[in-house]
């Protein structure tokens, strides 16, 4: 893990830019730290500037409670090299979309399971990376999308001892069968009238986690209208199960 | 309204039992307070003594926010007078749920209907009274169940600007418009695996309601096992709406 850019923001945040190979991230941890902080992995749907603002004003929640926070960008987006394969179901999906045509099984497999299976061991090799820090402890916590990605990492990963996942992007049904591999506590946020979401497909992915808790909120608004008070419960959740 | 018992709990609250008419029930007030207190109305399925231990147990969590908090007997539950039709109703519908039988439309309206009908009048008229007492002030909340009871008194009861609606008891088709008519903000909570409960029907109410602020908090376990975290995020939600 090289360090690339190092800024302090004026709320006592240390920003640092890094690269693990050839995937790019962001890690936040308080200015003035003394223990090591537990950790939690901020996910999003890819485009690490489009998505910064976003991004900062989690970590800014996260570090403000305590924890180091880090997010990395996914595979094709950003500034990284985009597959011919996932072009193309783009483009496939774009089109059924357009046509108003139902998004099949294979258009949703194709374009979600290659993300997953590429973005998983990308975590997984910056989590190993970010706890040799000196100032990272854990436990470790992964909040966000894509929910695929969040789902397998809760499966797979032991390190992870809490999920917070946004319902709202496709789900293979691949991943169904994951979701009830999952035993840690998981709190799940829907946007009741998300418009790029499938609410039932979402209960159906809530159902089948194997997690003894599991807690589901769903509010009204669209994909991107979370309520700040159910931005304060997830951070809740996290500080009954990381510290 | 006549109070008919008065003592001090040990955590300084004082809890008054009163009658209105022939509707008995508890008034639970902070016992050093100095302005006055905004309420919560508890709902509850019947029979004010068996429900004690979990009545005062959110009296208590009502009262240390700075609440006062009230709930009266149903109809037709505790020592409040039978009605032969309630009577009649109750037996059908255990008939038909030993047989393993659809609980029909017909039994779900005889059951709750009537209890609706003459329970939030009487809501009210406790209401008019509390609200006539000079360390009551206001805004009201209401928290509980039976849901017909709260969703009605939502759409009808203007001094009701939030409630807390727990999941977990038929309801009848007509419920179902008026839900369309609650305005106020809701917080439902539904137990995911609820062995009383119809869970598609609690999704279909919560998607009625015409909040345009709603929360659905649904959590693992059976009807009683609401986790303690779900109970005080329901508090936060009335500490946002009422004070």
């Amino acid at each position: 893990m090289q360090f690339i850019s190092e800024q302090r923001l004026d709320d006592d945040i240390l920003e640092r830019e890094f690269t693990l190979g050839e995937v790019p991230g962001v890690l936040w941890t308080p200015g003035s730290a003394s223990a090591p902080a537990p950790l939690i992995l901020i996910g999003h749907p890819g485009g690490l500037d489009k998505m910064y603002p976003r991004l900062i004003a989690r970590a800014r929640h996260s570090v403000a409670e305590g924890f180091a926070a880090a997010t990395i960008e996914l595979p094709g987006s950003g500034d990284r090299p985009r597959s011919a394969a996932a072009e193309q179901v783009r483009a496939d999906l774009h089109r059924v979309l357009r046509a108003g045509e139902p998004v099949t099984d294979d258009i949703v497999d194709r374009l979600v399971l290659p993300l997953v299976d590429q973005a998983v061991p990308e975590w997984r090799a910056v989590l190993d990376a970010l706890l040799a820090l000196p100032e990272i402890g854990g436990p470790v916590g992964y909040s966000g999308g894509v929910i695929s990605i969040g789902t397998r990492l809760a499966a797979v990963e032991p390190r992870i001892v809490a999920a917070v996942l946004f319902a709202g992007s496709f789900v293979p049904r691949a991943i169904f069968e994951e979701a009830r591999q999952v035993t840690i506590p998981l709190h799940v946020l829907l946007q009741w009238d998300d418009e790029r979401n499938d609410r039932q497909m979402a209960l159906d992915l809530f159902d089948a986690f194997g997690s003894k808790e599991k807690t589901l909120h769903a509010n009204m608004g669209g994909h991107t209208g979370v309520p700040q008070f159910a931005g304060e419960e997830a951070n809740r959740f996290f500080a009954r199960h990381l510290k």
